[in-house]
């Protein structure tokens, strides 16, 4: 047996007033189909196929890895959608059918829904949820004995059905030998000219077969994103769990509303997350941080006790005990060590900052290698262009570099090197010595009057 | 026949503890009285009459052009406020009265009244809401005839009449020749010795006029802003009005309650914003932008496919395809050609960027004119002050300007001229020269160790 | 008489999973104990005796001043713990119990609880709230007279007493004398084994004694922090009431929700604070300044008029008329006179800086004495750091700095000194003098094409 999910996004979504599909949308960082996929994968399914339709692509480009596709080439319902998976449909699969649309699925509810239909001995199970006005939702009617009898449309419902406040969740498990068969007895004869997957369950029921109903889902799971309205409120619960999670971690979160963490970032406890920090992609941060406000954090590593303010940090990584910003911005491929100050309008890119050292203020670290318990001076620039190339400077070991000072790459100041301040180093510098390359300060005393500046 | 608004904002508003006079007081960027006057003038208003008192002169100089203004030396009530604007009401205009401090009134609402008034062919039409709880609001009483009767205070209002949830929202749209007739007629005849303009509806309706009651407003909508509680909140429900706008135009606002947008701003479809980001005055926006996290922009206008990061941008323009930010300033008149690179701790100012130019970080481009492919190093500053007068610089296209450089304006460095890493430059740059103003670089052996630096 | 406070804070707070105890978690930068305590003093406790249990040094050394402290080795119940003070209570005394783990009491609450305790002349009061599902709470029991007959917890509570919505707020005062007597007589023969405060009570009113029961609180503040979830809500319920106390005297916060002021910061009249701001410790701010957004200001003192825009600001001053920002960083011990203007990209550190100087872009002044009238220029640096020593550098009235140059501590430019452009000052400027120490510009024609630079 195998567990396989397949998952509809051949919509367009046209209320999205947008030029990518409906399910490329992102909701905190991810595209609404990824998260379903994801989701479908963490409950267990080995196999997904997403069915395309429009603009399928784009969205197939966008599609996580190991992931099967089929192709729908027009849109003539939902249960059409599904027979264009037939091919993946095995007897002794299990099939968990997913809206692309619905990003807020909970994996732990999926895994409940499988429980069921397996214990029931189901072969379709529709997962429901009761709400307080089911108003425009298909319903779930059971009869006397709380069995399923069928799922009946809003428009179709009769006044005793459209009181039944249990709806249907548009999610089903299936099991693949009669899916395939029920599929290929639903007909288009209906207002639409659509194939409707609900259809399925009437012929299953009719035939004799078990057809179970779960309901156990909450209305907010289940909602489909449609507008960009919808959008922002489903990446307003989902950044809401996400930091519910990190908070019953050990996190301090200052507010929850106004913090920003994509779904993989992990987070060491006693760290405290500040206001408008947004903390993207495969980061990690260790304990003991404090990180914000202000600050965003793309795939990098923070280690342990590490204060960042105001900051942004892409692809990089920052060593135990080291303080970065405020407005600090470390590029990708910056390496930071451990105890070193990174501070204010500081940027690093492609570098590696050994322990201890200092940038702190107004300074351009890029391709470097800056050793251990050294000094970049405010102003210090690590000139790495030259209109045609980028070279790489070296800095080593308890060397010092003065302020205002250009290192025209490729050069290496060698350990304890002392560069002048205000000096364009072009040429390697010595251990233990001092380079300079400045002009004498020459005193013209009378110009400021002479000049007339100031005269007023 | 003319429409015409007649505007109260006499009031002084006690309760904000300020120096400014309420109606000045702003939200999303305007100042409330201007809020109901470009209201009544989207409704359709042709004349707009703002009734001054307090502060008459400095909320005066505050308004839109083209406004009347009418001064209510005493404050003595609603009737006496509407009096003062006699002058301007002729016998065949519909007059609608509005109070300067319910900002959140709908164009919609007032178009809506109107017709209500029109159709019904009544000489005067409240509007109204209904409200779960009416305490402290002004009944609308109704006859067996849904017809109205009156308007009762709370303190006036009979045990029945209390239960009445149809509430007056203190706006009314009048037929000019009975509203000047009824005016004449009411008294200051009560406990508070003031001219009441409910009085209006009765002294019409004895006299066996047509009186309407139109319920077609929301709460929200009449919510008056007394304190600065109420301004906070006026200003979140406009901001949430404003961003819904948006996201359904098309625009991904990743977090609407964090996100400041002033009425006038256009954005184009598939641009994403995110949370912090404040845009205000006369900014127009393109499609597929990114901008934010945390960015102000001002009476900006920005092309199609811009990514602006952490910047502040005032009264520039930005081309397509350009990139500004993490922690750049384009400050007044800065006009940023298309594939632009402005990056971090940039400051713009007064100037024109050509196509396909960089400023990739900490620098200052003042007063200058930069043509197409030119590179702008690090830690580069156009010197366009003497301490006495301002200059402009030229840079042609192709030049190349090494990091920590000076242009001392006025200079013009020509197409391809290259000025050498950490030169001051004062004269002009030949095209195709390299232009260098610094000292040899001496390295002096030994020094650190005979200084005693680093010794310990 | 004299009324005292103990405060329970022997807790570890499990669910808070973290290193620090409960009890030192800040809800809005100030420790939930420290909170406690501060809300006792201001509601008339001349003594406060906080029991420490979990972690207790680390607690004591948290503390602060003037509070007294008792140890509770083992965790044996909230009798037990208020009998680790009892050398603290006299017979006269009046003892309020607090928890400090909730930080949300407010003072007027206490004082109406003290005013209640004796005009009412009971040995002992309990404070009080109704609720609407007191599930889990403990209830109190009156009895027909309206009168306290006991504290009854969940699990001990008959279906009758479950019904009762009115729940112990576990805040309690007591007259010493009885509540020493009560505490001797508790035992701690229940299941858990502990010694409960609760029966105090019951012991009281079983011996005669008026003991009374004051509804005067409201479930928020009774609020208790057992998790970082709680720790968030209290942290946005605290901030939300100290913003309306800033809007009620007259500031204007454009976003409560997004706006971060700690309990002691003060704020003048017609104030703005923009969203993302944060202000801590003992902060002043004056009238009329506009704030925000994105600031965080930490214990420094803002005059009148003063403009500070996406700035960071620790431990200075600020004069009137001064404006900071976008991107500027004071450092503690700047102290910024009148009409300055500190720009983007600029640090001052352990600095003064005259009257209507000006630093507006990319510097850096750090340990110097600026006078009145000075300009800046951009990418100034102060060079106060020779690897070895920190020196102090003075630049006097009305001098002007080029741009990029270098002050090399200790140097004084006197007055009206001119610095040119570029220049690397290591001796003092005299009065009226151009410094300058630069090298001459030469141009090498055809340089570029020679270099083949930019030749595809």
């Amino acid at each position: 047996m195998n567990l396989k999910s397949i998952i509809l996004a051949a919509g367009k979504g046209t209320r999205m007033k947008s030029k990518l599909p409906k399910v490329l949308h992102k909701v905190c960082g991810t595209e609404m189909v990824n998260h379903v996929i994801n989701i479908a994968m963490k409950a267990g399914c080995t196999e997904n196929v997403v069915i395309l339709g429009h603009e399928a692509q784009m969205v197939k480009d966008n599609l996580k890895n190991n992931v099967k596709t089929a192709i729908q080439e027009k849109q003539l319902g939902t249960g059409h959608a599904v027979m264009m998976a037939k091919d993946h449909i095995k007897e002794d699969d299990k099939i968990v059918v997913l809206c692309g649309d619905t990003p807020l699925i909970k994996e732990s509810t999926l895994q409940r829904l499988f429980d069921y239909h397996k214990e029931n001995k189901c072969v379709a199970t529709v997962l429901t949820t009761k709400v307080d006005n089911p108003t425009g939702y298909g319903r779930l009617i059971r009869d006397d004995n709380e069995d399923v009898l069928k799922i009946v449309e809003q428009k179709d419902a009769t006044e005793e059905e459209a009181k039944v406040n249990e709806i249907n969740s548009g999610i089903y498990c299936f099991n693949g030998k009669e899916l395939k068969m029920s599929l290929s007895k639903i007909s288009n004869n209906n207002n639409q000219g659509e194939y409707y997957l609900t259809d399925v369950i009437e012929i299953l029921k009719n035939e004799g077969f078990k057809v179970g109903a779960y309901e156990g889902s909450t209305i907010e799971e289940l909602m489909g994103v449609n507008s960009r309205v919808d959008l922002q409120r489903a990446e307003n619960i989902l950044k809401n769990r996400i930091n519910q999670y990190h908070m019953e971690n050990g996190v301090t979160i200052i507010d929850s509303n106004n913090t920003y963490i994509e779904c993989d970032v992990k987070i060491g406890m006693d760290t405290i997350i500040y206001p408008g920090t947004i903390i993207n992609g495969n980061t990690t941060i260790g304990e003991d941080c404090t990180i914000g406000a202000n600050c965003r954090i793309e795939n990098s590593s923070i280690n342990n006790n590490v204060k960042i303010q105001s900051s942004t940090i892409i692809d990089s990584t920052v060593g135990n005990n080291t303080t970065v910003g405020p407005y600090a911005y470390l590029r990708p491929k910056s390496n930071i060590g451990e105890n070193v100050k990174i501070g204010d309008f500081v940027e690093v890119k492609n570098s590696t900052i050994g322990d201890n050292s200092k940038a702190s203020h107004l300074a351009y670290i890029g391709d470097a290698s800056v050793g251990k318990n050294v000094n970049i001076g405010c102003g210090v620039v690590f000139v790495n262009y030259d209109g045609k190339n980028k070279f790489k400077s070296i800095v080593e070991d308890n060397a010092f570099i003065g302020s205002n000072c250009n290192l025209v790459a490729p050069v290496t100041v060698k350990e304890k090197g002392y560069v002048a301040t205000g000096s364009t180093i072009t040429d390697d510098v010595p251990g233990g010595s001092l380079s300079i390359a400045r002009a004498k300060q020459v005193n013209k005393e009378g110009w400021v009057d002479k000049k007339g500046i100031f005269k007023k």
